[in-house]
């Protein structure tokens, strides 16, 4: 059973998760090399991955069998396991708990695309609704307190498989980041009586200067504090604190922007590996009126050094009034 | 002249420094290439650096001239500036100030080592003692609240350049890491009256399974909650809170344990890329009893995945005790 342990002094969770691992011997390897298709997540071979737990059958076929457009399965070397209590415990100054959480998958299309803009917007959209569906179900289990959707595009970024997926990472605990986003944007609600993301887009939207997309109703921003040259957001105009309450009528455009955003940053700077990670409100926050989903994307162009890592401190070489002009000026292949 | 901006959510503070960058079309090509030796680190290059601040030499021999066996220079691409004011300001929603600050460079050795273990212990001290001495000077400057001291071991780890060298990063704010750490740090000691760095000494040196070493004034250990395969942190054993306080009686033996471990982490894994960053009290902190100097290394045998990024929250498939036991366990050649 994987671990969650809590870093004493400044609270931070880890997932020690020895079961994914190579041996301590075999760190002298590196990188895992991608498989070239057709892989696992391929049609056709669905016996391949744990059994489906949502898919997109618009023909009404079977699960695990052909004819999908885009299915969600466990993650074969989960990082948290399912099954459980959490069993918090301390252990002299430290504390810990089980391991426990869902992992999962999510396969974006049944052919072998290497990413996710090579779909049209109504893929992308599939994949949209994918994590909605998924994070509204799995918001019902009392022990989960907050859901990752997150995309490791390219072997810089962490993917170990080159099929186009994203990954849902469900855990017990709201990850540090996200909480001092809840904190800070609280800060600023009970100040000011309004939500800090809602007052970026309307500076974003008025200054223009950091403008990447400028939607109906999003928009995609290259952010004032950016810590990576490129770092793109996209946030929806009007206030919305969880994406699992995003409505259907706003899947399509947003699918849309993420997708346009996506190949301009893939156009600009030569298809990068870029994370990408959804921020939403914690399943376990009550009524938050100061938090306001958003997409990030960070594309892996600069390496991170030493005291970035040390200090939580960030050099970033491209300003992002710049990074946002080039990205307006990439004309659409 | 660079930024210093902040994020208005989460309050971390970004250098914006177009200056050393290249064009946003650049960003096509990543990794720098890093030259091999000899280079303007070595002796006899002198005039490839900028005039040297404060450098060992024990023949007594003229700045900026052979003879030295560590020196200390500015950088030559500076993320800061050392002159002007900060000048901080607002921008609507947002905060920044100059990049005010400096960034030095320390040149570890006069031929062009690969690694500061190849050096001898007394090598070593040199630049320890290099590092305390520019701490004790720079701190006299009010603007200046941080000081950085980092390494970055290899191109995986953001150098670019290979003959060994250490940096110092001066910053007029105090990063979010290690304000957060400062605050867990107080939180801990308001209720217990204890530094929790000392009782993690206390705990580790009694349970042994993340011990990597074990020495009279100092500990390496493996810490509960590492984030990365092999972190390893350096702790002394009585309580300090800032590095620039360090007696000279303690710093032989500080450069033996440090040579020691990061021998072993270069035999156990085969010289992989490592950062290591110094953690001590801000210069901009008062007396806080709370905060205990130490070193963290990180080794980069995995990737960093995108939702490590979007969520601060991190899987580690070693747990430190094996990590521990098989660093224990190297031989040293």
């Amino acid at each position: 059973m994987p671990e969650l342990r809590k870093d004493p002094v400044v609270g931070r969770w880890v997932i020690v998760a020895s079961e994914r691992a190579q041996r301590p011997n075999d760190y002298r390897a590196t990188a895992p090399a991608l498989r070239n298709g057709p892989c696992a997540f391929c049609e056709g071979h669905e016996e391949a991955t744990p059994n489906e737990i949502l898919a997109i059958r618009p023909g009404g076929t079977r699960p695990n069998a052909k004819g999908w457009q885009a299915r969600v399965v466990p993650n074969k070397f989960p990082a948290l396991r399912i099954e459980g209590g959490l069993d918090k415990r301390g252990n002299g100054i430290y504390d810990l708990m089980n391991g426990v959480g869902a992992h999962e998958v999510v396969i974006e299309a049944p052919q072998h695309l290497l990413s996710i803009t090579e779909l049209p917007v109504s893929g992308v959209r599939n994949v949209l609704w994918l994590f909605r569906e998924r994070m509204a179900d799995l918001k019902r289990d009392q022990r989960f307190a907050y859901a990752m959707v997150f995309k490791n595009q390219g072997e810089a970024a962490g993917a170990s498989m080159e099929h186009s997926h994203s990954q849902i990472l469900v855990t017990p605990i709201v990850p540090l980041l996200v909480e001092e986003e809840m904190r800070g944007a609280k800060q600023f609600y009970d100040f000011r009586d309004r939500c800090i993301f809602c007052d970026i887009v309307e500076q974003e939207s008025r200054l223009q200067e950091r403008l990447v997309l400028d939607e109906k109703n999003f928009v995609a921003i290259a952010p004032f504090a950016s810590r990576f040259a490129f770092e793109t957001w996209i946030l929806p105009r009007t206030h919305l604190g969880r994406f699992e309450e995003i409505p259907d009528t706003l899947l399509t455009e947003l699918a849309q922007v993420l997708r346009t955003t996506l190949r301009r940053i893939e156009q600009a700077l030569a298809s990068p590996a870029y994370n990408m990670v959804l921020h939403s409100t914690p399943f376990s926050s009550g009524n938050a009126p100061w938090y306001h989903w958003h997409i990030e994307i960070i594309p892996r162009v600069t390496r991170v050094a030493g005291f970035e890592w040390g200090s939580g401190f960030y050099i970033n070489t491209v300003p992002p009034e710049d990074a946002a002009k080039f990205l307006r000026e990439v004309r659409d292949a």
